[in-house]
């Protein structure tokens, strides 16, 4: 049954565990999550953009046994859907992102580990025995030894591809997070950056507060296609590209060697006003028709229909972002399995209700737009 | 004069009946009766999707002589309107389907009894004398025993025709209903499923709760398109297919010997994200058009012009839900009458206001979308 | 200047008086006038219609001199402007259409006379010394005796044409005055009908309740565009079409004779769901294109933007309905010749800004769509 | 870092200053900056035209260095924002015009000076010590020696050009303004008429309510293109045509030697109704493609990526209007620095996230519409 209990409340669907979140987090925390680019037009427009798109189901199927295993970059995963990097696990919830990690793996999904996460790189890896379908997400410092450092403990701790953030060389602006000061507490940090000092010498003190803002202001804005090659040498992983808002792009990355696009408008908290992943789709799958990168999108996902939706428009492979939050604020670890779990049944029923019984049945003919 | 007089208040439109059932339902009852899938957007769909349909009055005709009657499957009614199955009628009233069926066979209008109807099969045809014209909503039961005593007792109580459901082979998800647990009272009972030993044996005790539970969990997930003929040599009767959405699937229907189709999206509590049964509509007029076959629609209607415009667009009858309960809870049988009454009046207030003197006079024409 | 003083309110736009109507009038009376039928949606449509329309300027034009006059039916009027028929304006104001006919007579604009009137054919004619430019609107009533009355007094009263009501042979469903039970007050009457035997013959009692009851069901459901001529004849008057919602009943007039068409949906008291009359304009325009045949339109309008959209789509003159009624329960004469200064200073304006010295010059291209 | 601190408060956005200033400034000033015409339909256009406009991005671009530079009519601005002439600074700071005209100068932008200031032309220009990018704003006075002495004192003071307003012959109709009986405080002047005979000898009294009377109704009403060759002959200067709301009159513009077009709908202070100047801007830029014309914009701009989106829609230069009096209301000169300081933010921080390093590299493609 997809009903979780916790703290006396009944959690049925994602936007219970978002509700709980409002009421429980801290206020700056909250805004660091919650928040959009400036008017948070694009954050509106992400949960929008499922809406107008319809489920057309083809009934008197034989639905006796329904499979929503899928593959990413060849792992096996009990269903099309991960997690997306997001920063600062320990915000929601102490266990930060052990607990997000060990929900991923006992789900059997994959999971990508933020660059700014507050467990580090070889913590997490730890957290599942080594045995989790982990990415890193990479922002790219100016600092090409602290890149260097980030790729080749990725690597050595097992992760199984990297994830380049392309749409965050400057970060987008978040009103609140600047009336608030945001910062991050003095009890948690950037554990990937911790005892680096490399990256302590480009601040006056060893403050959060100063690392955090030399994190941000450290990205390499000079790098461009040409710099794709030189991630994967060091790494020695399959590489995303995550950021992707145009066929345009997609076909770069295609070419420079990218095993994957990611689209994405960095949960509306990039540029105010752009596309939504869902809007962009389309025409990504139809530029990237034939080759074997893979798609993968995000923004606004909410509910297993969503995820349908996305699959059926031509994504590979679906990913969370905030839900993973609000999951990892309703209980940590156990929080986080149960939105799995509800999404799961979400997506299962789905099928069910439309007559496909795997995910390869879910194509562009299983939705419609409303016109 | 269309104003009904109940518990000191009046009611003119289908809107009032639903205001009084709010106020005065138990608020589990509520829920089960009011709930869409998920988000309920397809339930908000279903009210909206009349609204961009308008009239087109042609005037100065002579409308001395209105005559609203129609028929359906060969049976002569008033009007086209019908009463979709609904669950449970003894939660809007004791009385329950007796009163229902009453109503409908008062004013000589078709009304469909659900498998998981609070009164038999048997009792509803005796409370109209088994003069009314009924038909039954079935089930498909893992268990083909079960499945072949409902449908011969449909045969043998004078029912008119079976309504196979094909879009529930699993239960939607409506949030309040688990928020609720809702299960049936214990003073009343799925009366059609009394005294069977075949269901109990499913049950590990004798509780409407674990009957319940074990009904919505013993639909036959392998049925298909194929299995039609056995319902109908089984049960004697017409047949007709609810739950068709797309124009491919009214094809197989009628390839499969349907005798009607039913467009529906079941009151919105299925699939959550798909088209209303009037935006289907059209393209399943298209796709049958020649043949024999009968078109039915139902969702959101609430006016006499809601049924002028599914009629218009190609619809041979129009069958009504949620109207009939809140009827139903507004002083039972009279209440329902009541919704009759005022929807009957809707329907011929329009055609007068439209230029038309009969049913068959509401054309393609007689509609027009908004831009 | 613009600005209406009373009550110790400033009145600058129709909304304001709306706004005293709303506060001053009896409830009964109130919903009487600002009633729409069922769900009213067409209500709601007739203000909503104007605002996709937007005007197209050309300016540095020389505006030195505007000239807003116009004409209708032959007759020279200060602005395209009239006042379309609306019942019972005692309710409103104790002097009633005496005072709105004085102001329109005042103003140089055309007025057209409900039947049901609280003030009779013959005292408005004496209320403008038999100098107004008024109009007598017909119910065509099923005893031709009563109609053939109606037409030979309008003639004889010096009224300029017949607007023959063909969207009105039963009364759209207004909710509200159902459940207010709404009835004329004992202090004022149907006053074309007093003292007419052939009326009261159909009424058990004489009270204003069973006359108004015999009055909205004496309708001659039998009548059609046959009947046109015979209208003509009896009054020796030109003869509007009031009611017209399509391109072909609009031929249909063209073709029995009428002089003009009368494009409205009844103030969105009749059919809840049909086209607004600026939405049907076009299509009429085009349909009687090259033809004598004059053009009008309401519902909807409330400001002289809304004229100057109407004209430039193609109508010949333009009615207002209830803005006449919030000028007259704002003060009687003065309020209902303060809602025509408004509106004369808001075309005016409208045309000074855009670059058109006269009606003439608001032509097609003057406005455009919202896309 | 764009965080503006007065008063207690942090300013992180242009809606920061708006609030800010409806909470400080006096009711009848507010209504005269904040009113729309009539029902203000334009003015919320204005606003929400730019949200169905989406950038662009393309990344993995170099953006080690931006430029936003740019010119106006061959003088080189730091960004390709302006300041549109609003009337009456004074209302929302004691320095107006001066504090106005310091902040654009010390930025380095451009600032149109509105003919109605409550600082004089020279004052204006003294108080960047003729440093400014000023241009000044004409309403053509009926009486040509008060224009001509305008044309002269601009030139004289050391102006780059004049901007002709054409949309504004007769006043917008702001339902407030006329409610409130809105004149300018004894204490401030139209600093540009004082101590002139020729004016004072319009008005009866000296009063400022008589001689704003006069000045709004001593527009020239027959003045038309021909016109404009004789207003670059007196001043000596370039020539801005603003009020443009199509392609014909921008057309005619180019054809009676104009330097720019300024499209505008005056704040949505003119015609309620109209197209918006971002819905205006391609058909212009069509029009006039090839030439070696200048074309502007303004209304509703709040935020960079309002600039940036009409920059990419073929605009050379984006003005704001009540941006600057809401800075101006927040702290005088410094407020409207502050405000200009986040637009400038805004803008760079779009052109980083979406890979643009100059204004040039700013086009058709950089965005795209919603459909």
């Amino acid at each position: 049954m997809p009903v979780y209990q916790y703290d006396g409340k009944s959690f049925v669907c994602i936007d219970d565990f978002h509700q709980y979140a409002l009421q429980t987090l801290a206020k700056t925390s909250l805004d660091y999550y919650e928040s959009g680019a400036e008017d948070e037009l694009t954050l509106k427009a992400n949960l929008e953009s499922f809406k107008n798109i319809l489920i057309n189901p083809r009934l008197l199927v034989d639905i006796s046994h329904i499979d929503t295993s899928s593959s990413i970059l060849g792992n096996k995963v009990s269903m099309p859907i991960g997690f997306a990097p997001t920063a600062l696990h320990r915000l929601a919830h102490d266990e930060g992102e052990k607990a997000t990690a060990k929900a991923a793996f006992d789900a059997g999904i994959a999971m990508c580990l933020s660059s700014y996460s507050t467990t580090s790189i070889e913590d997490v890896a730890l957290s599942t025995n080594h045995q989790g379908i982990l990415f890193f997400q990479l922002y790219f410092n100016i600092n090409r030894e602290i890149t260097t450092n980030l790729l080749k403990r990725a690597h050595a701790s097992g992760y199984k591809a990297i994830a380049l953030t392309i749409d965050a060389q400057v970060s987008g602006f978040r009103r609140k997070d600047h009336k608030n000061k945001f910062t991050l507490p003095s009890y948690m940090s950037f554990a990937n950056f911790e005892n680096q000092e490399l990256l302590q010498n480009l601040s006056a003190t060893n403050s959060s507060s100063s690392v955090m803002h030399n994190l941000l202001n450290s990205a390499d804005h000079s790098i461009t296609w040409e710099d794709l090659a030189w991630i994967k040498e060091i790494s020695q992983l399959p590489l995303i590209v995550k950021g992707i808002l145009n066929a345009e792009d997609a076909e770069l990355a295609l070419k420079f060697g990218a095993d994957a696009v990611w689209i994405t408008n960095h949960g509306g908290r990039q540029i105010d006003g752009c596309r939504t992943a869902i809007e962009v789709l389309p025409e990504v799958c139809e530029a990237l028709k034939g080759s074997e990168i893979e798609i993968y999108v995000d923004g606004g996902v909410r509910k297993g229909s969503d995820v349908y939706k996305a699959l059926a428009l031509g994504a590979d492979h679906v990913f969370i972002g905030r839900p993973v939050l609000y999951g990892l604020a309703s209980g940590g670890q156990q929080g986080v399995s149960a939105v799995i779990n509800i999404l799961h049944d979400e997506l299962q029923r789905n099928m069910q209700l439309s007559g496909k019984v795997s995910i390869k049945n879910i194509t562009r003919t299983s939705v419609m737009f409303r016109k």
